[in-house]
């Protein structure tokens, strides 16, 4: 893994280097003695080289069940799902839903509250033997709560309450709720949230494992890209961590003025990497009114919508381009003999290599246009370097947070509007 | 079609308002009298009223040429494609990729340079009969022009040079550039992109109409809706005129210090419409250092991942919410006999009541944290509000960036990443 800020540390005073630098080394060592705000919420840091093998087990015998039937729905919001959908988005064929797979497909609920989207999920599985995937610490809250009544219903209208049991796993608390009651009232099949590890930053725990596993990913492969990961932090000094130095430039660029991040892929596929990267720093380190306002850039195509307004609108951008450094698969450009469209020099050439001149382009002209760039990089997309990536933004977030000094593992605001959601579900009923 | 602004008026003074009615007249009056900046480029202000019933009928019998094929690839990037994908993915089921629809799945391509994304859809159509629209004024973009090149070689050997010619339309230039000569020379069906009419703005054109049409909405229902739009602008003051109402709000706040607007669905088929809103507003807008920067939250979804910094971080935002009043399809909350969740008070509502107390909930609690709320009102989501919405948000978009002195339809920052690019295709070969 690389990252590069393109020497933009030399563009700022040593003075003010030097004063990140020491409370970098500040940050990182209140972070692992959980010293910092929110430390009771710190164990996803030691998570990937403390991981179980018979969870791993367990869980991917729990995935195996499921492989005879056509659709597993994943309920859950938030962090409840963005962490696996952004492993399967980034793993799968781009057409996958087109293609009769060797495993289910992976659909989500529970995540809106659209009526039509309910009535046409139900209309999809009436009649079908599907599964359920149910995550939530409470069980209570609203979205996941009214999808898994329906849908619950509706599978045991399909294929009989006894056999519906089978059909569906909880991920909850180990103890408390409205979920875990219901599952241990109905024998339902149940993995663990643990309790120091918040939702955002729960992906390595059951509530990414399973979705992925059912999917037919190797989690054991994640898991190990994450062991690197956080052996990488964990044994670095702050010039060396490269998560570190990551939070670092983001810091400087937030206080030079630069409000909005946007997380740039030049492949579709990292789409919902990059949701699932806003909600983990967005919730983060949105609070006290303060924080980076996290967006994502999919290139080429958003340069061909978004382009005009980075190159040339408010200059409170920056952006930080998520690179593969090589594709999965090989075409090359054919030759046409017409060549009306002249680019007859490029045939021969694997697609990639266009693609990686916008990129390269886009820096220069985005720079150019006083927009910072920095760049980060994983050789190939696969599970073991996902599994790098997700280590790398999690403990970066938590050190950019603490750059700012807020919590970086609670979400007080976003109560705010469910109190006020339920207040006006109870008086106008 | 309704807009509210909740009284917003009353929190700035006077004199400020009267500068901007007085300014809005003379943008109204300019737009239509072509006196603005850009004016060559304001064909789509009379379009809908203007529509040829031939060119309807045309673009109808066309797109039933397709009906035996299973997909349609459409190729453009940009105004090419994003107002298409925005009506269909509007219209359409959520989970329409795993029905057998009467109609062709629409695929996109030549929005990207992925090598990945090239080769798992040359891999989906191999051996198969399908059809392509390929969208752009030169053709020699090299997006969708390396995408034409895999995708008519592909075509060609599936299905035979000759019958090829059948399956390919253009739409394109009415007599320059490198598509316009193959498509004469092959024999291909045409559709001309109109010279005063710019890619953003080219929805109610074949560019949109075409696509829509073989994925099996009835354009002549959008046009109507536009027809009422078009006339509605066009025959109020600007205190009746709702776009011109959403124009002068959105400018105050952007003077008032709000750099950044999101436009809120609380429904998962509007995610797209928001991708061609934010090329509409961020190409239109987003110029001499100027524009506000346009972002989408799909809620009530991204109240979990963004919830927390719309609610408590920088206070540089405001939100658009554009409403449904009712849904297509009507599901009720189950009761639970064991009502573990809590939730059977809900029992026998309708899932949207739900949606719509979280919709007041969130301006509510929003607004408290002092992020102001809009809100556009459609009544359902079909054909007909869609037309409205469209030429709604083209005409307020023109307004707002007179309101800044910018050129609403030019994107010369567009050409810079384009320019460094083609040299480094050159310099790297």
């Amino acid at each position: 893994m690389k990252f590069n800020n393109y020497n933009l540390y030399n563009k700022f005073n040593s003075n003010e280097l030097q004063k990140l630098n020491t409370k970098a080394k500040q940050i990182k060592s209140d972070l692992y003695a959980k010293n910092g705000k929110g430390s009771e919420y710190t164990g996803w840091v030691n998570l990937p080289s403390t991981i179980n093998s018979n969870l791993i087990t367990d869980i991917n015998k729990t995935a195996q069940s499921f492989s005879n039937v056509k659709f597993v729905v994943v309920i859950g919001i938030g962090g409840s799902y963005l962490g696996a959908k952004a492993v399967i988005e980034g793993l799968k064929n781009n057409f996958s839903n087109f293609i009769d797979n060797k495993t289910p497909h992976i659909l989500y609920a529970g995540f809106n509250i659209s009526e039509d989207y309910v009535y046409e999920l139900k209309q999809l599985l009436t009649g079908k033997d599907f599964g359920i995937i149910v995550i939530s610490k409470s069980g209570t809250t609203l979205e996941p709560a009214l999808a898994f009544r329906v849908l619950k219903d509706l599978l045991e209208k399909n294929v009989g309450t006894e056999k519906s049991k089978n059909r569906i796993v909880a991920i909850t608390d180990k103890s408390k709720g409205a979920l875990k009651k219901l599952a241990t009232q109905n024998g339902y099949k149940t993995f663990i949230i643990p309790d120091d590890v918040g939702g955002r930053y729960s992906v390595l725990t059951p509530v990414g494992l399973l979705p992925i596993a059912i999917a037919g990913f190797s989690i054991q492969k994640i898991i190990n890209g994450a062991v690197i990961a956080e052996n990488d932090a964990k044994n670095s000094d702050i010039n060396s961590d490269l998560a570190m130095q990551y939070a670092i430039t983001r810091n400087l660029l937030y206080a030079s003025g630069k409000k909005v991040e946007m997380l740039v892929n030049y492949n579709p596929k990292l789409h919902f990497f990059g949701e699932w990267w806003k909600q983990l720093f967005g919730e983060s380190e949105g609070k006290d009114g303060k924080g980076i306002f996290p967006t994502i850039g999919n290139f080429t195509t958003d340069l061909h919508s978004m382009g005009q307004y980075i190159q040339e609108g408010e200059r409170h951008l920056f952006e930080t381009v998520l690179s593969i450094e090589k594709p999965n698969n090989e075409i090359v450009i054919p030759l046409s003999e017409a060549n009306l469209d002249s680019l007859n020099y490029l045939a021969g050439k694997n697609v990639e290599f266009a693609n990686k001149q916008a990129q390269e382009g886009t820096r220069i002209a985005h720079e150019n246009g006083n927009i910072p760039n920095l760049t980060i990089e994983i050789p190939v997309l696969d599970e073991f370097n996902i599994g790098k990536l997700i280590y790398f933004f999690e403990i970066a977030c938590a050190y950019s947070a603490y750059f700012i000094d807020v919590n970086p593992f609670n979400q007080p605001g976003v109560e705010a509007y469910k109190l006020k959601m339920f207040e006006l579900l109870k008086n106008n009923l």
